[in-house]
This record gives structure tokens, C-alpha cells and sequence, in this order.
């Protein structure tokens, strides 16, 4: 049994969220500071940007995880917090404090994330002011889940939100999650935050090896425009207030955490290529019969990041000429004679030129919103995945007069 | 002495060019076939696309070129005939014959290059017609170069060509050049084409070693969408008509050359950068200070590849967090509290934070039609250059539509 269940972030037992407006957004509206909170002491794993260009959040927070003694988070839109020196990491550990002093927590208890422009100072004072605004507010309830997941947007259109219920033995367990992310999302991670919260008593180190894995292949797999951010972060927290038998590693329970955390983190990785910046369609790309793994993933991600394919698939063209010349590229070994591509369930390209098909034909598997690329390399049996969407004038538009 | 003199490819003695409409192109007037001729034996270099799949023309001609035997060249637009089997080899050899009929030489005396849409049968009988109609008009003069260089363009919007005249001790030699590209243009190559012509008389070892270096710097520095295409190859042939003392590896007239040819070459790269696909604004990133001159080389690209600069740049916008954060994710070593961040003449960013400009001034720098940005990596004294044009609405409808 694994049900969907409403909530996201504070669907689990012990988990509650609550959010603001703090004045970083510049409409007086929107709330653009949230906070997570777990009434119980967790076990935590995170995974962050592999950029070397980190923020200070990412910096403080990595130090956080390590020393797995977090009970709550704070996350701010609109300002990264990043290439801000000095006085970006005071202002990290000043929001850390101001919500710890509210919770009656250490600082070095409090998650930091941030999202937003880079190198403009952050004006703690609002962070400051947004948490103590926040804190009396903080709720269990699903409302609360999902105005954390609204809060954490920036040029998000829409929040990005999942939970399940499933059993650990006769334990009915929770596990929820959320993120934002939009642009800047490139594999190994993107300018995306994600929060995932459960009431699993599960040990530290199957947590962290349960996270990587479904890290991997999800987060790990999409791209909106190949730019890695600095702020990428995704937090993955434990409370045990479910009291199911512990969760090991190489278990049977393990395997069915695993599933569920595969199934959050997958849900939300494609909830974040559907809102791709300017995005009208979710791109598929399968790379089958590879002789190594890695050799599927060269292919599928340049494949993904083509503008050029990204861009035919705005216009629903079937240039898929451009698929094969991107995997061409890409370092993986092919071999043109041997490749087949289709385009959904029709075969495009095999024995090295165009199968006998009408441009109509493939026309028509390009119109929905979601299109899906196969490349059969039939040198081997292992695959790989990616999901990206197109490219479109609105694209250029968002990203053309972000800053000012 | 160097002076820029006209007619591009035909600008050097005893080279002739030629072209026509054969009905590739859709329009009814444009020409789409082009043909270039030398009177004398040449010695011949040439570099071609590093992509694994590779058109057929590129495939008959690397053959040609290792054989040194060339006389001619025939191009056309509208199809790339890659992806094409081995029907699309017969009809490059088809293509080769016709003209070595039309000219007395020799089908393996004949350089095949094309450009346009993948994975679509190549329509030779109109080759070969166009072939017959346009050997009879081979000319050598500056109007006839001109017109190879609009022959050879696919979404180009303007002609790029361009020649010199130098001395080889007291002998007046001629180098000459045309090149088309505007998408699908990436470091290594790009969808260009390009054809270098030479009087000069020279070894073809010196020629190869030249014709490498020039290349290296710039139809490999220079980057439109990242996508390096199936077809790309740029020929240099020399004919020796000018009669100078040979021109051998390692002399002062081998540097000479050098110098003109690269002139010549990066002219072209930086034509195509300022006609990349919707281009409006050329952008040139200069990375220094490398302990290593790859690491200058991984920062210059990623900057230069990056989506989000180039719209950045479209939109005139100062976003330099951008351009920070696309080294950090390059591999390139970088220490943030090092290294500091120019737009033009304005220093935006050092000792890890921003440094005390107002967004206004740094506006300013990116309002023109050129922007340059300099990222001093301070780790020691190795540089590369990259050029790569905005991002821009219209480089999406282009590419959104191309094919139908």
C-alpha cells in the first residue's frame, strides 16, 4: 500500500510548517519566508550543489547535516544569499539564531536554505523580523504543508508539492516532500530546494544511503538550461514519531522506504521540469542499450540540454536529426549504423538514415506536452533517463530582465 | 604589410568560384550551390567536425584531403545530407562526379561539403544540374567570391567573407577566406563551413600545422548554442601561384602566414558570433590568471554556453552572478575570494562579495552591442578567450520551426 496523501512537508507526525511575507519578494503579497519545524529530534541526510561557487546558506547548512542534530529549517525566496563574502555567512547564521531563539534551539540546529538573485547583500533584519512573524503560526496542519511549498517559489508558477502513507511492517508511516525550482536547473542538482520530511524511526546511515540513491535518479536528472546553481540543496528529515521497528539497510523495509522516497523525489523532479521557466512540454529522453551506464547518461544528457532540441519541441517539430547529432556529441559511443530513434512509439531513424515514415506521422507525436525520445545505441542493455522541456520565447523573456 | 583587399576565396590567383539556385533552398531565388575551383594543383588542409556522427560529405572529403590532390570544391545549403545511409555517400560521390566531369579532373579531385537539415535524402539530380549550369560561369573575380559566400549561408542573414593581401620576402601573396554558420555553432566547430584560399606556395605540413593553430583559436573559441554539429569542416587549399620562396615551419614567413591566416580565420568566427541564430549583442569572455591554460578554457566556455548569461545579456541585464556561478560549475579551479569579475571596464566583483558599484553603472556595460566580461581567476598567468552572441526570442522561433 502505498496512498497519496495530502500535506507535503507536514505530513508526517511531528512535522509543522509556517510562512510569510518578509519583504524580499518585491509584491507586498507573497509570502517569501517559510519554516519547517520537527517537534521530535531527527536523524538527517542532505545532499547539496556540486557547484564550487556555494552559498553561504549551503555552507552553513553542510556543517549542520554532518553534526545530524537539526530540528528545523529556514528558507528564504528571493535573494541567494550568494557571492555576499563575509557578511553573507553572518547573515546566515543570524536567521539560524533568530529561529532557534524562537524555538528555544541552538542555532547550529537550524537548517539554512536560500533562493533568489546572486551577489546582493541579504537584508537579515527582514529575515529576522519574517521568523518571529512566522514561529507562533507554525501548524501540522495540510494548509500549513502546502503554504510552505508556495513560499519557497521564485520564478515558480506553481508549488510543488507530495505525500505518501505507506506501511513499515504494521506501522502506518509518512513521508512528504517539497521544492522549488525553475530555472537554473541543470543536473547535478539545479536552482532547486527540496524538503523532505518523514516520521520513519529509520538509522542515519540508511537514511543517507536511501537519499543519494533516489537523489540520483531523480533531482539529479532533469535539466531546464544545463546552468548549475549555488544554492541547490535537498534535506531529508527523520523525526520517528511514526515508532515503526527501526529501518536498516538491505531490509525489506528498506526497500519499501526507498520505493516511496524514489516516488516523492521523482514526483517532484518532474513537477519542477513542467514548471521549467517559459515550459509548454516535458521532454523524455531514454537512452537504451548502452554498454555502460555512463554511456546512456552522456547521451541522455546532451540530448536533454540541446537548445536546438529543446527548441524543435516548442514548435512541435520532429527535427529529430538534432537528437541524434546531440548524442553524437555527447562522448558516448555510438555507432550510427547500429542507433535506432524513436519518437514515442514511432521509429524514426535506423541502418544509419530516416525509416519510412511522413514528417506528418512524427509531427503528430511532437503536439502534446509531453514528448518522449528513445535512442536504442544497441551496443549493450543499460539505460538511463532524463527529463527536460522545451525551450521558449517566454524562456528568454523571464530570464532576459530577471535582475532588474 | 597586410591589407584587406576584396573578393574573399577568389581574392588569391588562379582560384574561381561560382554559384547558382538548384532548388534546395525553397525560395525561388537564392543560391544554394556553389562551387569553387583552383587552376593550379593545390596542397591541401583541412578540420572537420568532432562529432561521432558525421555527415557524408565530411566522410568522402577527410578521404580527399589526406590524399592532397584537390581542385575544386562543391557546396551546397538546404541539406546536410547527414543521417542519410549509404544512399547519402553515393549521392556525395555522385555530387563529386559531376563536377570533376564538368572540370577534367578526377571524382577523388573533388572536396564535398554541405549544410542544412538533417536525415533527409539529398536531391542530387539537382546538384548535378546545378553543377552543369554553374561551371561554365567559374570566375575569378571579386563578385564571384562575394557570391560563393551568400551561396553557401542557411539561416545566416549576411555573408561572411573576407581577404588579405601580404608579403613573403619580396613576393606579394594573397589569402582569402569565406565561412557560413549562425546555429548550431559550438567549440569544437559549429554547423560552419568555412573555405580558406591561398596563392601562396607552401609545404603542406607547414599548411596543416597553420591551418591547425588558427582554428584552435578561433572557429574553436566561439560558441552560438553549444550543439556542434554533423558537418562541420573548414578546408584550406593552396595553390602557390604567387610563386614566393616555399613557405616552410618554423620561418619568419611561416609566422607571417600565420598571422594573416589567423586574421582571416578568426574574422570569420566572430561573422558567425554576430550572426548567431536572433543574435543582437556579441558577448566576449576573457578568463586570465589559469594556473593552467585548460582551466581558463573549461571557465571561458561554461560562461560562454551558459543560457542564462546569454539572456542576460539580451535583456542588457548586469546579472555577473551568472556569469560567477558558471565557472563554479565548470571544473575549473576557482577560489571564490580570489577572483574578480569585469563587465568591461567595471570591476563588479571581488574578495568574494560584490564589489561597490550601483547596478547603474554596470547596466551601462551591457547596453551596446558588444559586452566583454573578465574573470581573473588570480591563480596564475594562463588566459583563453571565448565569443558567443545573446539569447535572444527570435533565436527560439527560428529553431522552433525550421524544419517545416
Amino acid at each position: 500500500m502505498i496512498d497519496p496523501i495530502e500535506g507535503g512537508v507536514t505530513a508526517p507526525a511531528g512535522f509543522k510548517a509556517a510562512s510569510v511575507h518578509c519583504g524580499l519578494k518585491s509584491d507586498g503579497a507573497s509570502h517569501d519566508l517559510a519554516v519547517l519545524y520537527s517537534e521530535y529530534p531527527t536523524h538527517s541526510a542532505a545532499v547539496f550543489t556540486t557547484n564550487d561557487v556555494k552559498a553561504a546558506p549551503v555552507m552553513w547548512s553542510t556543517e549542520r547535516v554532518r553534526a545530524d542534530n537539526l530540528r528545523a529549517a529556514v528558507v528564504n525566496a528571493g535573494n541567494a544569499n550568494a557571492c555576499t563574502g563575509a557578511r553573507g555567512l553572518a547573515a546566515t547564521e543570524q536567521s539560524a539564531r533568530a529561529l532557534a531563539d524562537q524555538l528555544g534551539l541552538g542555532a547550529d540546529q537550524i537548517y539554512v536554505a536560500s533562493t533568489g538573485i546572486i551577489g546582493v547583500p541579504l537584508p537579515v533584519e527582514k529575515i529576522v523580523a519574517g521568523v518571529e512573524a512566522a514561529v507562533p503560526n507554525l501548524s501540522h496542519s495540510a494548509a500549513a504543508g502546502q503554504e510552505f511549498a508556495r513560499a519557497i517559489m521564485t520564478t515558480d508558477t506553481m508549488p510543488k508539492s507530495v505525500a505518501f502513507r505507506f506501511m513499515v511492517g504494521k506501522t502506518e508511516v509518512h513521508l512528504g516532500g517539497a521544492a522549488k525550482g525553475s530555472g537554473m536547473i541543470a543536473p547535478n542538482m539545479a536552482t532547486m530546494l527540496g524538503f523532505l520530511t518523514t516520521d520513519a524511526v529509520i538509522s542515519r546511515r540508511a537514511l543517507e544511503a536511501a537519499l543519494r540513491g533516489s537523489v540520483e535518479n531523480s533531482f539529479n536528472r532533469i535539466t531546464v538550461d544545463g546552468h548549475t546553481s549555488t544554492n541547490d540543496s535537498v534535506l531529508l528529515m527523520a523525526n520517528g514519531a511514526a515508532r515503526n521497528e527501526p529501518i536498516e539497510e538491505g531490509t525489506q523495509a528498506f526497500a519499501a522506504f526507498c520505493k516511496v522516497l524514489n516516488l516523492v523525489c521523482l514526483s517532484l523532479a518532474k513537477m519542477i521540469v513542467r514548471d521549467g521557466e517559459g515550459a509548454t512540454k516535458v521532454i523524455r529522453v531514454d537512452v537504451t542499450g548502452a554498454g555502460e551506464r555512463q554511456q546512456a547518461t552522456l547521451a541522455a544528457r546532451a540530448i536533454a540540454n540541446s537548445p536546438l532540441v529543446k527548441a524543435a519541441a516548442n514548435g512541435g517539430d520532429p527535427n529529430w536529426g538534432r537528437v541524434i547529432s546531440a548524442a553524437g556529441y555527447s562522448g558516448a559511443s555510438l555507432i550510427l549504423d547500429k542507433a535506432r530513434l524513436w519518437i514515442g512509439d514511432l521509429l524514426v531513424f535506423e541502418n544509419g538514415m530516416p525509416a519510412a515514415v511522413s514528417t506528418a506521422e512524427a509531427a503528430a507525436r511532437m503536439k502534446g506536452t509531453d514528448i518522449c525520445f528513445r535512442l536504442d545505441l544497441a551496443m549493450g542493455s543499460e539505460s538511463d533517463t532524463f527529463w527536460t522541456c522545451d525551450l521558449s520565447k517566454e524562456y528568454v523573456a523571464i530570464n532576459a530582465d530577471y535582475h532588474t
